[in-house]
């Protein structure tokens, strides 16, 4: 039988304020047995360019990533947040190592190819290297992921935070029974979105078509819960979608199997 | 017998400039064995700091490392230059993995008491993780050093970039025939410091002594030998220091011994 993994991904709200990132750090150093930290850092990287006088130019809720820009995101998130998770986390005895998916070519992607929109330096993903990963967090090291990958041919790339955490799930899948949780601003998919207690415990993928069938599901979930069922179909045994503030129970949230 | 491991250290300078951080990436990527690279990033540092409206103070060559600081030296070593080489010797083939001190306990240190100066946020290096670095660079990875550690108790420190060569030299000198390559801006250590050409190509401790007696060597120079013969009298088997266009060249420079 595999051994139990939790990849958890964070966004950069949490991360970025010093109350929450400590609620974070001390509910993901209880979580037991193998895992993995994501995390974002958006909001961190808008406020520091502009700071330096560079404008965040956003399309689609995707960041707009020219030479400037990613000097900014590769010092930020690989930086910044990236090392205040991991010396925190270390405080608290977990081995954490912080990671771009250059360091150990964990992570090589592909510019993203110029359609409609010049997205500049973002990575679309190409391949997680899952058998030296797994090699590492079996031996008790705590992958901390920002995100940003490379392209091999020595650029960093600035790559959406949500995609990592799948595809390192995803990869993660042939070696653990991995559990994969997206911190998210609700509790979790709400039945009514104007009542925060209207949680789906759980979906299943007919279930998923039937509610976006029904309008209950809609905008920015739709594309989520997508992935969730992508990641499952790939091996992953289960996605929850939940407060960050809930990590650590296994209770809450929308569990998507 | 012990295999062959050598540690560079290179400044702020070379790995902030593209043309000589490209030479470097090169020259560095060729060499053969086991090897570390130990950066700086001062100069951008400071850059990045003043465009933040954040000014630079420097006492005895030092950085004083305040809260703000502190965030600016982890963005830029900890991102920006460090993952930079990381990504450009990834394309040259090179294995690397960009760490701080806090990634995987490192390095770690303690916060700089107080005597006439406070420093702030600066480290000095209390213990390498000597057993653990040899580990993974056993296993063909090649770790691209920050000048960064922490405390254990969540924050990070600013660390000399020397320091930490040293004293990863000397942790590693238990498992590898450890050779440290300062880089330097001249070709070594001048007999006269208006002759560029005046290298001496070799000096050991009563040498040293004697040139420092006979004024020859002096100024920052003489805290530097220091250091280097600590290393050798700690297992180090050389300290040479040259100019970083000449890494790869085991006839340039002075070697000390």
């Amino acid at each position: 039988m595999k051994e139990k993994l939790t990849v958890i991904k964070v966004g950069g709200k949490i991360v970025e304020e010093e109350a929450t990132l400590l609620q974070l750090l001390n509910d993901f150093a209880h979580i037991e047995g193998y895992k993995v930290l994501v995390h974002g850092g958006g909001r961190s990287a808008t406020k520091i360019a502009s700071s330096l006088g560079i404008e965040s130019q956003m399309v689609n809720g995707r960041r707009i990533t020219d030479k400037e820009m990613l000097k900014v995101v590769t010092m930020v998130y690989g930086g910044l947040v990236n090392k205040n998770i991991v010396a925190g986390l270390q405080a608290r005895g977990v081995n954490a190592l912080g990671l771009t998916g250059a360091d150990m070519n964990v992570i090589k992607s592909v510019k993203r190819p110029v359609k409609d929109i010049d997205y500049g330096f973002v990575g679309d993903v190409k391949k997680v290297n899952g058998e030296f990963l797994a090699d590492i967090i079996q031996k008790g090291i705590v992958p901390v992921m920002a995100p940003l990958t490379h392209d091999g041919e020595g650029n960093m790339l600035n790559t959406n935070a949500d995609t990592i955490a799948g595809e390192t799930a995803k990869a993660l899948a042939h070696y653990f029974d991995v559990t994969l949780v997206y911190c998210f601003e609700k509790k979790g998919v709400l039945r009514d979105e104007n009542d925060d207690d209207s949680v789906i415990p759980s979906i299943d993928e007919p279930t998923f078509k039937q509610l976006v069938a029904d309008g209950v599901i809609q905008g920015g979930m739709i594309p989520k819960l997508e992935n969730s069922f992508e990641a499952i179909n790939a091996g992953v045994k289960e996605v929850v979608i939940t407060l960050a503030s809930a990590i650590a129970d296994e209770e809450e949230g929308t569990r998507i199997k």
